[in-house]
């Protein structure tokens, strides 16, 4: 009684009474056995129920879902008013052949220097590029064939660590080196399909690729869901000419934000073994950051692109909800998850994106997507579009993070970009974010639940792991009216950040709220349930999922360990192409402060 | 172990092999005291989930939301792919002044003939329709003011029966009167507004009408939620010159299908006064049926106006989903409801339905509706385009009827329409009734539950009627993943529509499965929970809320025991025009066997 609270309608909230708070996580740290012990006091009939919903109070869930009145209508998932087309872009074709489309994005780059290439050791080089494997596959200096035997062995080595620190969930040498001597054949006969072709890419295990099967990192659902074709993504990728290595490992069902598996073996990072990748798509950004790959398919439905691409080093890189096609990935039902591109730079980041995008049938029947564009980054045109860009930065947000080497780096980029560009830094404020994780939580959890929840009724539930179970335990405690009215929440977070789109053009934060953690003892083989690490990983990413903007997450240097720090730009709804230019000019500045990680495959030395 | 099924993904069902299956509705019928221990039983912190559980298992819900893989990606509301135009049809501009709007519905009418007026006891004169009301008077024959007494008197009459049998929830004479004398005024002085000036038009009390409460039929909801102003349709009403009686009567929070409220006294079918009259829009039917009023607002989000419509012997008009703005109704946060009229015949349905329409801003992003049309009803326009309309039934399910009767009387119909305009029926098959049943009670349920559960939690719930509070503890008892699953059958359903739609233009079904039920002895006080009357009741009106699709409930005779039967007739998206041509039709062909109910104000003679 008396427990009721009412939120003003969206319109009237003042801003200015808007108070930073932190979040208030509150849950056990389990490994080993008291993880086991909790997954099975949360699955028992009555007490489960009891210990969630303890829990879920102490994290103000039923607080926030139950006991207070939403004004607003729920919003089921991202929906946009119509937005302005940016400026200085090249509009590509949604619909033309994949192919068409990469040649628009070489167009979009400037002139490529082959002088990297023959200076490997020095900086700033750190990663060959997707130009300049093509270059070196068009002047005879390797073949897509020798590639594969280094890229093959690689994997293959972190297989055989003991414990096996799997890059990769299912891959086939003789299926690579068949794709490779394809891809060798038609660059020797000077017909090479795109520039893509030859360039070596790992696909998460949660989206199709022939003829591998999709575990989604679990040890069964390839037997209840049978791969019958390459996902729409990966098709394009595979018309460019794009050899498909394998599929790269995850976090299991992409339920967590470390890549911890005991399935398979938890994938490492390569700027430190005893740290995990983050996740879900940890295989992807630590194929990329080895140096094995060029780039990887990942998705992302809670950070799960640009976690582990800020704690590898890489690029990773969310689009805007639906503009890929999710036809063909294990989580094409949900309202948050894309896929989307892992690359060591924002060029390839983009090469890929510009393969792979193009919304399906559905989402442009129910979101009305704004055409595809892609930036123009020749320095003039970059120099005059950057210098009209105005950043948002809610400042008290930005600084919370466990060590202030993340936010001073991040800051540092901000007042280079103000210097080197004219940027100018905005101040803003985002309310209810505390409301807007708990409404991200219940989405994708009952949106994941909803796919998974026959085959758990099938007795498939204690063949995953403690993780995945506790997850899928608390999700099952959520009510159909907690999902609507966290659908509610969904249109305040949305309204709020629309208004603060009419005063900034890309909101800055750092990626995560921590570095890499290390990998506790005894969780390599039973698993790990670390709430208060997963609010630091997962801090800034989730306006990206429940409101579908486009977000992109680029390295800008390490912390005093050493290890790498990104940080996250969110960009409008559908303005991929603002996104990239800003991203390509954070690249730069920061190309000298990157480090290669510690296990770093580097190619040309090999050969 | 080893319950899971799957469906086969939508393309592939083969609908030579559906079978209709009888709905299989297992549930007690409760009523006085068994109810109250059943809400009692229910409520109780783990036997209810038991009991509860089991009453779903009977009912296949489990089996159908969590036992089975459902390959379809949910559609949280009615997602349209492009239409074709309608033809033969005046679009009007949904930003337009309503007074305009009215003014082309009245340009779409056959000419006015004042015979009718004249003629009042002979067959086919029923009902005073708007242009008779408009044209006595313009002729000096009545004025509003004096027709607004007898309607005060009409209410007042079953308000002091007794048991009470209130049409309307709230009315104030003196406000009546004033808006009559205004109405009045503007006549004489020949400036009436519009056709709709000094007409009686009543709102569900659900809707906000200004200056009265919104109490959507509780005794406490107008107190928590205080009415700011008139809700969007009405204010466009009240533009017009429509003269506002008051907030008309309902089942509780529109939980219901037949009326019962215990709060307020049940309202009475005219057509005999100890039948129900269906619900929930109850008091609009009955005091349309009863001719105190020419039209009235209802709310349909599980055939709310086009049941009881269909009980009362009048016409009730759904539109699509987002054709009419629910700003300022308590069903405002739903993906099924939408408002929409009561009117004795298809011409003031029609005349009503151009002054409300126009989608909401939310709706205009979220579902780009087509252009508002309305059909031109001239006779030789008409008969043209009736000619080329195709007809579907699914006959076995259009059988499936408490009685023959009912059956019977549709398909007469359907024979006048292909004997007198050549409109050809076309046997079409619907799969997967019962999962777009189960897909619908979970949507509503936890949209309405997620509007009232603050409340609830504040203490409110043992203050609602026994019958809603059991539909509570149902609503409640759904998982936030039952939601999601529930949403990959909508959209389900919506392919079988849409293939439906390429064959058929309009599919035809009775509008009900039985006439107005008789109201149990015990249960006015406690009200009744009797889901084989619901089962019947809402057998054929789901798709037109679950699908958003439009649909008209048009009445065509008589049961044996002359109470009302109605036609379904269920559009295309946003094909309101060529719906209300059809339904047109329709009526004409049975204007002679409607019968007047036996508690009829004859405005005319009282005068």
């Amino acid at each position: 009684m008396g427990k009721k609270k009412a939120m003003a309608p969206v319109e009237n909230v003042d801003l200015k009474t808007v108070k930073y708070k932190p979040e208030p996580i509150q849950a056990p740290h389990l490994t080993g056995f008291g993880l086991r012990l909790f997954v099975w006091v949360t699955e028992a009939p009555l007490i489960g129920s009891l210990v969630l919903s303890i829990l879920k109070k102490q994290n103000k869930m039923d607080e926030m879902l139950r006991n207070t009145v939403i004004p607003e209508r729920p919003m089921f998932k991202p929906e946009y008013p119509p937005q302005e087309p940016e400026h200085g872009v090249v509009v590509v074709g949604e619909d033309d052949e994949p192919v068409r489309r990469v040649e628009a994005a070489l167009k979009c780059l400037p002139p490529y220097d082959p002088a990297y290439l023959s200076n490997t050791n020095s900086s700033p080089y750190l990663y060959w590029k997707i130009r300049d494997y093509a270059h070196a596959y068009r002047a005879g200096l390797v073949t897509p064939s020798m590639v594969a035997e280094h890229v093959i062995s690689g994997v293959e080595e972190f297989n055989n660590k003991k414990p096996p620190m799997p890059l990769l969930i299912s891959f086939n040498a003789d299926e690579i080196r068949k794709q490779a001597a394809a891809s060798t054949e038609r660059i020797k006969e000077g017909n090479p399909i795109s520039i893509l072709d030859g360039i070596f890419v790992a696909i998460k295990d949660d989206i199709d690729c022939s003829p591998y099967p999709s575990k989604g990192g679990t040890t069964w659902f390839h037997e209840v869901r049978p791969v019958k074709g390459d996902a729409a993504c990966v098709s394009k990728l595979r018309s460019c000419g794009v050899i498909l290595i394998g599929k790269a490992h995850m976090h299991e069902l992409g339920l967590g934000t470390t890549g911890n598996n005991p399935n398979y073996g938890t994938a490492r990072n390569p700027h430190s073994l005893e740290r995990y990748t983050g996740g879900s798509s940890s295989g992807p950004a630590a194929i990329v950051a080895s140096g094995l790959c060029s780039a990887a398919l990942g998705t992302d439905g809670g950070g799960s692109i640009r976690i582990p691409s800020s704690l590898c080093g890489v690029v990773g890189f969310k689009t805007t909800y639906g503009r890929t096609d999710m036809e063909g990935s294990l989580c094409d039902c949900g309202t948050v998850e894309v896929i989307g591109p892992i690359a060591s730079t924002v060029e390839d980041a983009m090469l890929v994106y510009a393969a792979i995008l193009g919304s399906s049938v559905t989402e442009r029947i129910s979101m009305n997507p704004a055409p595809p564009c892609l930036p123009s980054l020749s320095s003039f045109e970059s120099s005059n579009a950057l210098k009209s860009l105005r950043l948002g930065k809610y400042t008290e947000w930005f600084n919370d993070v466990y060590s202030t080497d993340i936010s001073d780096k991040c800051e540092d980029v901000l007042n280079l970009l103000s210097r080197n560009h004219g940027c100018e830094t905005i101040e803003i404020v985002i309310p209810e974010l505390d409301e807007m994780r708990a409404a991200h939580v219940v989405s994708i959890g009952s949106e994941s639940l909803s796919s998974l929840i026959p085959y758990c009724q099938d007795g498939k539930g204690p063949k995953l792991t403690h993780d995945t179970r506790t997850n899928l335990a608390l999700f099952g405690s959520f009510s159909a009216s907690d999902y609507v009215s966290a659908q509610r929440i969904r249109r305040r977070i949305m309204h709020y950040h629309m208004e603060i789109f009419k005063k900034v053009d890309i909101i800055v934060t750092p990626t995560t709220g921590m570095t890499s953690p290390i990998i506790p003892e005894g969780s390599l083989k039973l698993g790990e349930t670390n709430l208060e690490v997963s609010g630091y990983l997962m801090r800034f990413v989730i306006a990206g999922n429940l409101l579908g903007l486009p977000a992109i997450s680029v390295p800008v240097g390490h912390d005093k360990q050493g290890l790498p720090i990104g940080i996250q730009l969110i960009g409008r709804p559908w303005a991929e192409a603002s996104l990239l230019r800003l991203a390509s000019a954070v690249e730069e500045l920061c190309l000298e402060s990157r480090k290669r990680p510690s296990t770093f495959y580097d190619i040309l030395k090999v050969k």
